[in-house]
């Protein structure tokens, strides 16, 4: 061993978010409500490998436009045969390929939630993630699923949102059978790139959607009536031209009125979503000051979730939670400095109290606290210190010397007051 | 569309274990439970990004058995120039890094619990993991770190794997300087290897042992006096040649004085751990009943984590739960047969009851109860066979034609009361 160790410093890898411990324990506190949501609504949850054989997540057949990473063993021989696995890029796919897998073992309707990390080979660059966490919830079915799931889904997440320290948020619900049944009376043939661009609409002035309409040969009157629906603010203006229209908005008026005590979900029939999977209702979720960040929390309807994988017909409803992208924009905020889960630490007066010291920590442990008993037994404003850098609202004075009652001293205020080991409990104090 | 559409029948990943929701839902149970007990002796959690800059990974130097994940973009485009990312094969490596990277943002000691799940690339081969969860602790201290810590992981580890539904266990000690002490005095060179075998001895004969000694140049008398003190039961019988002989001896039996109202926790001088990393205490677990499954959670002391990445002296001590392998042992045993977290699934009897129903259900979330609303208005018995086979173990039934009262089933009896859902708590019934 030489004193010149190379060191190799490490910084922070593009794309990748790490958070300092005091982020972290918020972080978890928001995972923990997102779960006690879910699971309050009977969602059970599930967990995939975070990879998926190269033929699965291909197996949709579409255009590919996320990135993918694929996996390289580093000390591969030569002629090893092995399927070629990628890092999973969301958590459809994957629960596409569990049911289809695990289809004579799941009890349908097939509720679930899953919350992962999710992997995007990007070419780095500022504000964008390649590994993320995702919350989804989804309910699959056997040949159909009642309407009522679908005002379901922003409801729970509506539940979920409420409970989160963020700014006021909106859940925006369209039906996309009203916009494609427009693009069909309308004898619109590229329908995948006109919802595309609708899509757009938060972004780009009106002005532009109607340029990006007429270059991909929409007429005047056309890209009117397309741009005046999908901006109609009243479903009971919108003249259903055809059976698929009439459809799209008798489901959406469905699904608003289960709704409507929710004042912050609204009917937007400019949400139409990118992908053609999407078949009926659509979700997004937008902050209100901020639409611009874009969605938060999308979804939708979906009539087949696994057929490249199964043959069934199983028709679903999905709404998903881009967990990081909504934690990363409030994390500056959210440091509340407490760093230790500990309820209370406990002062080591001597090397040779330890064994006092130890006890009082586990019949607190017992009581129901979070106990750190100090490391060894330093000056007590040293130990009074460490409290407060990590955050521990509380500190367990054992005797010492020639006092025989036990104090305990509440950070934030300084007080101190008797109490017994033996009964305490942080959540009284 | 065509009918005919191409479907890929998805297999099993070797080396990926995947569970359905009913074992997940044991799964974490398990992982609260440990998250519950290392949060109570004052651990934060850290998580860090599945991935490391390859570098990083490479950076100790070691000859590294792990097997490596490397990522590749699939569509990486020519002359893209970025830092080459591989999957972490541990949680030691990250949280090195993680601390040589942060150490000015962190408070010390560092006493931090993470569990994540790790990759390694190994060839697909029955009973082997390639992604597996680990559930690590460690405490970090700038210097130097009291050896009360040492007494605490085999301690906090009991209490984990106490609170498991596991068969009986033993946590085996040792510490290191007292076999390394006896290789110096008797002035063995190849230490390394040495340790590696005596790491066997578990699986090995003690012929076997002697004859891979007696390979590796060690004679006859010295392989008896390497075997001897490695099987030792009795720490007073075993005589200092040297002071890092008398060190380890007086540190082992320190740890294991602090432990000795822990019957299953014993001094065992076989156990060395294979990685050089170590340099004083060393833990092992076993099953009692089946040592030959290995060690289900290891770790121990070292002198130096993370001077690799920065320039300071950073002793700890760590303890890692191989969660996978141990849960993955039982699981068939745990299969509870509840797939639903709710506690209540409420009975839908006609359409225009929906809206009375989801109230009932809502009121029943808001009192603490998981409540799935039945999706359908469907035969009651289809209701209650659904509840039945999701596990849910109560159901609510709301008036329906000419009876006024609501009634509550409990499915393990088949009792039925009348009960009012504005107070109802399944944890009461």
């Amino acid at each position: 061993m030489s004193d010149k160790k190379k060191i190799y410093k490490p910084k922070p890898i593009s794309g990748y978010p790490e958070w300092l411990p005091q982020v972290r324990r918020v972080e978890q506190q928001w995972l923990d409500h997102i779960r006690e949501v879910f699971e309050s609504y009977g969602f059970c949850n599930i967990e995939t490998p975070a990879v998926e054989a190269l033929e699965v997540i291909a197996a949709k057949g579409e255009d590919v436009d996320k990135e993918i990473y694929v996996l390289e063993r580093l000390q591969k021989e030569e002629g090893d045969k092995e399927a070629r696995l990628a890092l999973h890029f969301d958590q459809t796919v994957p629960l596409a390929r569990y049911v289809g897998q695990h289809f004579n073992d799941l009890v349908f309707p097939f509720k679930r939630y899953q919350t992962q990390k999710v992997w995007r080979g990007e070419r780095p660059q500022a504000g964008r993630f390649r590994e993320f966490t995702q919350c989804d919830i989804d309910v699959i079915n056997v040949d159909n699923l009642p309407l009522s799931l679908d005002a379901e889904m922003p409801k729970i997440i509506h539940e979920v949102l409420s409970g989160l320290d963020i700014p006021p948020f909106e859940i925006r619900i369209s039906n996309r059978k009203i916009l494609l049944g427009l693009l069909d009376y309308l004898e619109v043939r590229n329908k995948t790139e006109v919802t595309r661009i609708i899509d757009k609409i938060e972004k780009l002035s009106e002005d532009s959607i109607e340029q990006l309409l007429k270059e991909h040969g929409i007429d005047e009157a056309d890209s009117s009536e397309i741009l005046w629906l999908a901006l109609c603010p009243d479903l009971d203006a919108v003249f259903p031209h055809n059976e698929m229209m009439q459809e799209g908005l008798e489901e959406l008026q469905f699904v608003m009125d289960q709704l409507s005590h929710l004042p912050n979900v609204v009917a937007d029939l400019s949400i139409v979503r990118g992908l053609d999977y999407y078949t009926g209702t659509v979700y997004e979720t937008m902050f209100v000051d901020d639409p611009s960040y874009g969605s938060i929390c999308s979804g939708g309807r979906y009539d087949d979730l696994a057929s490249s994988y199964i043959n069934k017909k199983l028709p679903g409803v999905g709404i998903s939670i881009g967990f990081s992208r909504l934690f990363a924009k409030m994390h500056t905020q959210l440091d509340t400095g407490r760093i230790s889960p500990a309820d209370v630490l406990v002062i080591l007066n001597s090397e040779d109290d330890r064994a006092a010291a130890s006890e009082i920590a586990d019949t607190l442990r017992k009581n129901g606290n979070a106990v750190e008993l100090y490391h060894a037994p330093q000056k007590f404003s040293k130990q009074l210190s460490y409290a407060e850098k990590k955050g521990i609202p509380f500190v367990w004075m054992p005797p010492f010397g020639d006092t025989v009652e036990h104090k305990v001293k509440t950070m934030a205020t300084g007080d101190q007051v008797e109490a017994d080991y033996k009964d305490w409990k942080a959540a009284d104090a």
